[in-house]
Formats: structure tokens, C-alpha cells, sequence
């Protein structure tokens, strides 16, 4: 599959380096190419000779399927800038977070309780079929669940669109999750990203973010 | 230990059995005594004679730990009825939830995100050890946790007392629990309270009120 992944973050990375390990045909988008290869992405960029790297729209136009790993306060501003004709009728791996970190740590959320940060993207951009999936827990463990608990905990997906879902469970599932649960349409995603002010605070508490949730039943 | 439970409901009733069952001795706290003794309680009354039933304010002043389990949208004002001083320095477990059902279901939450529940009912209630718990899991799971899983899920704790919190751990350690997380100050409430919209959805997915999180570290 060719993928865009949208962002540089620990996320985006992780992202691309796994789904091109698995064999896809990946490519980095970000807002200034230039900047992102003379920044500290540069070493990593050097170890990772498979992933390209371009712009936002660019990495987006030419992919079949797009994962938005970019801060949840830059996203829209980021996919607008990737621009909806490129996003038309593509699945969109949302794994942003809403965090607002204004008044330090722990963050707060900025959308909540009767909406969330996928349904705004998913309604700025009705031709994109967005899923929401992977916010849950941290990047390494998005990616290679099988390095915690030999994969024994969960991952939720949620969206409009009974395809896309399907796409993307694929996806978990060449990572190695196990158990992926469907929670329905879009607004779902309320729930999980609802979860990330309980992730923070046993991040704390725990002192690692090598942990994840697992639905016991 | 003297335990009074507010509320009649399910919540309430799992752990006045349990508790009394565990030797405490136990009184339900409810608003109208006479109607609850003629209403369809009457039947589970009688099945459990070893609780007493009274009224808010006397099963609370007669305590030394109070477990609020009544409706969130009710938690405040039942409290108040119950009295501060029959509260004032002792143990409130509170279970409520802020579930506001007048959209429907799936039900909002009527406080979020920079503010909970239980520290509503702290700041109103500053003489008495408010620790929130057992809020995340169904009210059988909360006192028979063994019923699933031989326990192998997890059960949050979070106040501002440590003492408060270590008698709330004995309790839960009792009933069964294994895996207690002290999440720390009663602001981490925040925190299981907003994980309502997820365990919703999921009781909605699985059809099941019986599963639970656990944190897989």
C-alpha cells in the first residue's frame, strides 16, 4: 500500500519506519521539507533510506491510505494544508490527540464529551473516510504491540465507514494486535480519546509508558 | 467497620450486601425511608435483613465510612441532605458517575475535563476524605471482581488523603480486588470519570456489562 504519514513526531516515525519494514511504499509528509531534512530528523532520515519524505500535500496526494500523526493541535491546520482534493475518498488514519498543553502538564483536552477531534476532521473533510484508531497508547506499542505482554491488550477502532475500518484493522493486525475492537461509527472516538487524561496520569504514576489497556471480559 | 451506603440502587444494594457480608455493619442511607420500605426494595429488603435502611442523615452521622452511590446528576444534593457534619471527617467512597442522560443514550457527562465530580463534592464537602473509585466497572465486578477473569483486572483509587485512601485499598482488596492503582490526588478523578464515554460505548459493542480495564504493565 502507499502510505503518507503526516508528521515527524515519535509517532510518525514509528509509523513509517514499521509500515515500511512491512513492506509498503512510505512516505513522511511534512509542512517544510527543506527545514524537516536539515533539522534533527536528518539521523533518522539516514537510517530510514526507504521512507521519503515531502511535502504535506505531496506525501498525501500520491498515498491510498494517509495516517494524520500530528500534534492534535496542528491538525487541521495540517490537513488543510495536505488540501481535500488530496485526501478525497482515501482512508485517514486519525491518531491524533486533542491536547491542550496551555496550562502545562497534564494537558487538558480542547474538543470533549459531545465531540472530538476525528468527527472535526471527518467533517472538514466529508470525502475522507476517517478512522480513528492507535490514540490509545504509545508509539512503540502502536506498532509493535507484540513487545509488551505478548500483545495481550487492546486496541479500538472507530468510524463511519465499514471499509476503511477494515483497512485499517488489517494494518493492526500485520502490527501484531490481537484485539482489535470495533467500537462503532465515528463518534466513538469520543470515548478513546477520552481516555488519554487516565493514560497521563498513570504515565505519571507509573513512571513508563510501556503500558497499555486491555478489555477483560 | 460502620458503612453506610447512600443510594438504593444497584450500586448501592451490591455493596451493602457485599460489605455486610464481609461483617461490616452496614445501613442504607435513602430520601424517603418509609417509601423505600413500600416500594420495590421491599423485597431485596428482605432478603438482606442484616442491613438496616435510614434516612441520609442518620446512616451517614452513624458511619465512619460513607459510599456515595447515588445518581451523579443526584450525588450533591443527596449529600447535602445527608448533612456536613454527619460527614465531616470520615472516609466517603464516591462511586457516582456525572452521567447526563437528557440527550439520550449514550449519556454525556455533566462535568469534565478541568473538573470531576469528586472534587466537586470535596470542595463542597472540605471536612470529609472524598476518594473516588470503583466508578469504572459494573456494580457486581466492583465487589466480586473474582467473578471475572479470577480477577485479573485492574481498579483505580484516587483522593488527597493517604490515610483515606490506604482504609478505600483494605476495602477493595477485600472484596477481591488485586490490582488497586493509587492514581494519586483527587484530581486523577477526572481521569475515570472520562473513561464513562469508552466503558459506555464498550457495554453498548460487547453487549456485556461484565469486562473491565486492565492496565497490562
Amino acid at each position: 500500500m502507499r502510505i503518507a504519514v503526516l508528521g515527524t513526531g515519535s509517532v510518525g516515525r514509528a509509523l513509517a519506519a514499521r509500515t515500511a519494514e512491512l513492506g509498503h511504499q512510505v512516505t513522511i509528509g511534512t509542512r517544510d521539507v527543506a527545514a524537516t531534512r536539515a533539522g534533527e530528523h536528518a539521523a533518522w532520515a539516514a537510517q530510514h533510506p526507504e521512507v521519503g519524505l515531502a511535502t504535506l500535500a505531496a506525501a498525501a496526494g500520491d498515498a491510498e491510505l494517509v495516517a494524520n500523526a500530528t500534534n492534535g493541535s496542528g491538525s487541521l491546520p495540517a490537513l488543510t494544508t495536505a488540501g481535500a482534493a488530496n485526501l478525497a475518498g482515501k482512508v485517514l488514519l486519525d491518531i491524533a490527540n486533542p491536547l491542550d498543553f496551555g496550562a502545562g502538564f497534564p494537558p487538558t483536552l480542547s474538543v470533549h464529551n459531545t465531540d472530538s477531534l476525528a468527527e472535526r476532521i471527518q467533517r472538514e473533510f466529508p470525502q475522507t473516510k476517517v478512522v480513528k484508531s492507535l490514540n490509545t497508547m504509545t508509539a512503540e506499542l502502536m506498532v509493535y504491540p507484540l513487545r509488551l505482554a505478548d500483545g495481550e491488550h487492546s486496541v479500538f477502532v472507530s468510524g463511519d465507514d465499514a471499509e476503511a475500518k477494515r483497512i485499517v484493522t488489517g494494518l493492526l493486525v500485520s502490527f501484531g494486535h490481537t484485539d482489535v475492537i470495533d467500537l462503532g461509527d465515528l463518534s466513538t472516538a469520543r470515548g478513546t480519546e477520552m481516555l488519554l487524561p487516565l493514560w497521563l496520569r498513570l504515565y505519571g504514576r507509573l513512571d513508563t509508558a510501556n503500558f497499555n489497556v486491555k478489555i477483560v471480559r
